[in-house]
């Protein structure tokens, strides 16, 4: 995974997201972020090299790489029917994200994953964000805890986690039950949608039940890592017998 | 207020954040954030200048504009005073922040405010996030539909809500008692500490009552968005009478 651009890696580095290389481009002014680029990958024993900002441009994806590259050490994603085996029996949460594109809120989904005791993260494959240097920051060191699968097929995932014991929930602004009337005791798989388009409509009809978040405001609703929270913590109030 | 740097610009007039001016260094390179700047400014309305670089750096507060600076129409803080009186009798949520810092935890906390429908927020006046482009976005617009009020001192202003009938509940990871043991009802104030400290001595000794928030994981907490999120929703829960 190629990280790009002095914000991103400084980023990187600061989160101690794994760096395989630094690749700078020749001539290259020297400023405060590139100061701190050269310093932090001296301490963290990440090489730097020097090449012509040419060869830079070739190995670019998105071309705005302001003269600084970084390689990032390939995530290593867990196996969902591995990870399946690990689950002890009774209740347990998998969290599976249809498309969130944000990695900060993929990085804060995980780290709610973790602090609230869940089994899994799992993601797919295509058009989601991936675990770049800001999803590391955001997931504040949860990412080395909580395994995260990459499927290439969600409902193909889905069908996995009905097959052992889980009741998948998806959240909906569209839910006729909120997520405290829901059944969201026990077993549970919460899918939560992407940003822009929420639950796509093959994930939502594969749902055994749908939850809304409830919400008294005149705007709207809370973004996905903030909702994701709000329903974990329902799991896990009902998993504690509390309330 | 004044914005710094490309991106900062770029996504403040992106978050649609209310600008008053944006100021350009003469002889800028173009690039696609400068195209993107002077464009969205034009669809905004806002005004561009052009001014010598030596110019910007005596405008600048932190030094690294990268040639782009914007002022941004201040932000109207509501008065504490005149919010309370506007806050009916019975149950109220009302969220006050002990120098949260960072500006997309604010913008995430206003976010969740106007979603559980809380009467307000309340801020330092010093060493907290102010409303910048970062905040803004994170807001989702609820800026503009929830009162934040900024103090000089966050005792006093406990000390006034109490005096409104407020219970001010703080939140702490030594809190004896959690979310679900708590008080959560009716009138609360929510206390929630900084990024880095939690909450201050003397802010905690004015609390009527601590919280934690359960965790379950090896890691540790949730940033404060997150925990301001499951917080308050387990007070509209019980507003509810839900679960």
């Amino acid at each position: 995974m190629l990280i790009e651009g002095r914000n991103a890696v400084a980023e990187a580095l600061r989160a101690g997201l794994p760096l395989k290389r630094i690749t700078l481009a020749d001539g290259l002014k020297p400023d405060r972020a590139i100061d701190e680029i050269v310093r932090r990958a001296g301490e963290a024993g990440v090489r730097v090299d020097r090449v012509p900002r040419r060869k830079l441009d070739e190995l670019s994806d998105r071309g705005n790489h302001q003269g600084v590259v970084a390689e990032a050490a390939p995530f290593r994603y867990a196996e969902l029917g591995r990870v399946l085996k690990t689950v002890p029996e009774g209740p347990a949460l998998v969290i599976v994200l249809d498309h969130v594109t944000d990695p900060g809120n993929f990085g804060a989904i995980v780290r709610t994953a973790e602090v609230v005791g869940a089994a899994a993260v799992v993601v797919a494959a295509r058009r989601s964000a991936s675990v770049t240097g800001s999803a590391w920051k955001a997931a504040a060191g949860a990412f080395a805890h909580v395994p995260v699968a990459q499927v290439p097929n969600l409902v193909a995932a889905l069908d996995r986690l009905k097959e052992a014991g889980f009741w998948v929930a998806g959240a909906s602004e569209r839910a006729e039950q909120t997520i405290w009337e829901a059944p969201l005791d026990g077993r549970i798989v919460l899918v939560m949608g992407s940003e822009g388009e929420g639950l796509a409509r093959l994930t939502a009809e594969r749902c055994d039940f749908l939850v809304s978040l409830p919400q008294a405001g005149r705007v709207g609703s809370l973004n996905v890592a903030q909702a994701t929270t709000a329903i974990a913590y329902e799991w896990m109030r009902r998993r504690q017998g509390a309330g």
